[in-house]
């Protein structure tokens, strides 16, 4: 949907008044082959911790850009800690779970292999790559981390006591999403999504006993493990999350 | 995720005890040549009217499949009765959007063109395709239906006052989602998404002079506009539609 910012970037580097910064080639490329600009253009750069930042187009090479950050445009602000635990799916249907969950503004990516996961390899590069771009897009002030993959087990016994686990149990037993989440008082949180072929039985069991764990119903309907995710953090960040607040009001008083 | 069923099937013919009923060809295809079934495996059967039957496979041929319904699986079922009215957008995203928006039990899919729309064709059998595949896989009695393509304007101004319009303002000025929908009292209801580049500003002020009309927030991020179609959906069908209710309790009594 219409962005305020027709070009909006995530650095690598620390962002302050004046002080240049290094985009690298892929960028480098975006500005001036694809967008076809040119030095004194004005783009919207973010780094996930210093806030947004109006800055100009100092150099446009064909293996680097620099460019000089002019002001703030939003300060850093707090976003919900909201992690998406997934077992890894096919490598499209990847790639939009990872554009989609960075949407609906989860702070971390963790795949991990369950006992029906049926994909051993996760490309992190390429989810992070397609995180940032979703980050640039949606006007995120952050890119989630893409935490490393692990096995279910092991993730499990080192979860930290005070995030909660909000697990979408497809066998329909846990009681209805939007009742479980209204009673959320965690601040730090986590959805986790089986594979294509469920959870085994051993799985759900164990899930259900931790103290951390609250199974959801996600309806009368078999949604697909992508379906699942996108639909628990939608449902998150409505009744738990930030979606309490609209958009942030402030004026795009820059043109390109 | 996990299905009862491993095989069910869309039939487009009534069903009743021991009343053979032909599947076309590309189903019997499906049958003989994907699964590699033979006369006398057992699927599941349903057509949007008369529940769900377990069938056996009478005759299999190469361009059509003969099945008789043994006996009724459960009963057809009452569904939320909720339109997505879309702007279409590439095929890859209206593939994705008829499958995710099946599962999560739209009742019928109608694209609109608006203001800002670029794509001016939609091939509605395609998308009929993905929801009858999307319906099989997710246990749905029914299938959404398809409503022919017309213009925004057109499907306003014939729109069913006794039909609620969710429209999801990508400006953030509507109240957030989950408080919108707590307070609905429509049985009828309706999810509209603007195109990628937004509603134009006429169509925004039109839209909330509308007695009909709800606009509501997806919190502070901008999503893409098949990511706000669905995460409207969920957060529907979480707060006000048929996620209150579990999974149907029903025994897999058989196997294939």
């Amino acid at each position: 949907m219409a962005s305020l910012y027709q070009t909006r970037l995530h650095a690598g580097e620390r962002l302050a008044q004046g002080q240049a910064v290094a985009l690298p080639k892929e960028q480098a490329h975006y500005l001036r082959s694809v967008l076809r600009l040119t030095p004194g253009a004005k783009v919207a750069l973010f780094n996930g911790q210093d806030g947004e930042w109006l800055a100009e187009i100092a150099d446009l090479g064909k293996s680097s850009a620099i460019l000089t950050p002019i002001r703030q445009l939003r300060p850093q602000a707090e976003e919900p800690d909201l992690w998406l635990v997934f077992a890894p799916v096919k490598h499209a249907r990847i790639d939009f779970l990872a554009e989609k969950a960075t949407e609906l503004g989860v702070s971390a990516l963790w795949p991990v292999f369950t006992q029906r996961t049926i994909v051993s390899r996760v490309n992190e590069d390429r989810m992070r790559a397609n995180a940032i771009e979703a980050a640039e897009q949606s006007e995120r002030l952050t890119v989630p981390q893409v935490l490393p993959p692990a096995k279910l087990a092991a993730a499990l016994s080192s979860w930290p006591a005070d995030r909660r686990l909000i697990v979408c149990d497809e066998t329909g037993k846990g009681p209805p999403v939007s009742q479980a989440l209204a009673d959320n008082v965690y601040l730090r949180n986590a959805v986790l999504i089986g594979p294509e072929g469920g959870f085994t039985e051993t799985e759900l069991d164990g899930l259900r006993k931790l103290p951390f764990v609250t199974p959801v119903s996600l309806g009368p309907r078999v949604l697909r493990a992508d379906t699942a995710a996108l639909a628990a953090l939608a449902c998150f960040q409505a009744v738990a999350g930030d979606w309490q607040s609209g958009r942030p009001d402030f004026k795009a008083d820059f043109n390109l």
